[in-house]
């Protein structure tokens, strides 16, 4: 099995060597990520600026390429030039910071599996639930490894499909299982905080409150916070399909 | 009527200025767009870097807010800082360029009107089939008014569905009418210019191909190549339902 490891925490995040080091027990991973951090830059791809490409040395003595764009650019490319034939399977993460709900469309971590879901390879996103820097990037990718295993068997594995796998930030014994859940679609509730700079020109800061009341636990949110591992199945056809018979219906002549 | 209107090509961009004329007669206008271009950003929002937000004056006396950020941040922040209460309708566009098939992914104009959506506000994109910087974006926005008057009618607006209209670049007598479509799924045509700069260094350009020999006519890049104008409904719920059994059925234990 081969495998293209990407993220969008950036090369040198610890979620990405942690899952490297679970993943090479599987098979032969090449590791192609975006140099910089590009948390929620969602399904973006770089038209209006070229891409370069970095042959780099992880700590461990992994060998990868970096990336200066999204992590969408990095599964493109690497299908395209990098490697010589298509991968077995495209991972992204570990991210940290859960992708669930709304979120998930924002996130580059989901869109690089996505992509590889569109270039019709098998494509799965792991995200942690904890915004911790110091978070246990080691347990979690020993938690992601039993799900991936169990999934090799599915049959339906792309046909346009791709997985978004979130980890609770649990010592395995406190897991309660995994649960395969829809994308939660309620609200969010965010605000911007306006701040001063220095020279007290005003910006303003995108900040998120993470807190609803009641969460469906067949959701990807209510899955994680009762301490499930979640499992969405994801598409990428955004046709809302209910609406279609109303809106032909509008004569348009 | 109160409309928002913002595009992904930036706040000088022609298309934004053509379909302002046109929407001004509709209602009270408010242009809050980013100040560069951002095409192909996707659902991308700012979150490791701030937004700053400037009051400018477009040709013809228009007033609006430049934002340093993506489409997606525009709405946010116009939402929750800028305007005195929500909107009746956020518009994007016009956009230089369709946005049919899988590149609705990866399109900064439709998340506008996603994002509209997921705060509970009427969203419409609009986009130009046509890659000429001096395309007529004069008639574009007179070919997009009349929808949008019909559309006004449509009572499962809002309710987390947003419209995508893709606009065909033909004189109006020359339009075929306008069909209700679903999104193209096929695959993307595309590949990687590989490319020198002065230092010799290599560096890599995205170049897609749009060409496939059979369309779908009931689909969006279907239509659009029959010169209908296209309308999509779009949603955020990204599960694919289809799989939900099947996968269930893995026996997680």
């Amino acid at each position: 099995m081969t495998i293209l490891l990407t993220n969008d925490d950036g090369i040198y995040a610890p979620g990405l060597a942690a899952l490297y080091r679970e993943l090479k027990r599987l098979g032969e991973v090449t590791v192609v990520a975006p140099e910089s951090e590009q948390s929620a830059v969602g399904h973006s791809i770089s038209l209006i600026t070229p891409l370069r490409v970095k042959e780099v040395s992880l700590n461990g003595g992994v060998e990868g390429w970096a990336v200066s764009g999204t992590p969408a650019d990095c599964v493109k490319i690497a299908l395209a030039e990098l490697l010589p034939e298509p991968p077995t399977l495209v991972v992204s993460g570990i991210n940290l910071g859960p992708n669930v709900g709304i979120n998930v469309l924002y996130s580059g971590t989901v869109s690089a599996a996505t992509e590889a879901a569109i270039l019709g390879v098998k494509g799965v996103a792991f995200s942690l639930n904890s915004y911790d820097q110091n978070a246990d990037f080691a347990a979690a990718a020993r938690l992601a490894a039993d799900p991936l295993e169990r999934l090799r068997g599915w049959s339906r594995w792309t046909n346009g499909v791709c997985l978004n796998v979130n980890l609770p930030d649990l010592p395995r014994e406190k897991v309660n299982g995994v649960r395969v859940t829809r994308q939660d679609t309620g609200p969010l509730v965010e605000h911007f905080e306006r701040r001063e700079d220095p020279r007290r020109h005003v910006y303003y800061w995108l900040a998120e409150i993470n807190e609803r009341p009641e969460l469906d636990p067949d959701t990807d949110y209510g899955a994680l916070a009762q301490g499930y591992v979640s499992i969405t199945p994801i598409q990428h056809d955004l046709t809302d399909y209910r609406s279609l018979n109303d809106l032909q219906a509008l004569q348009w002549g």
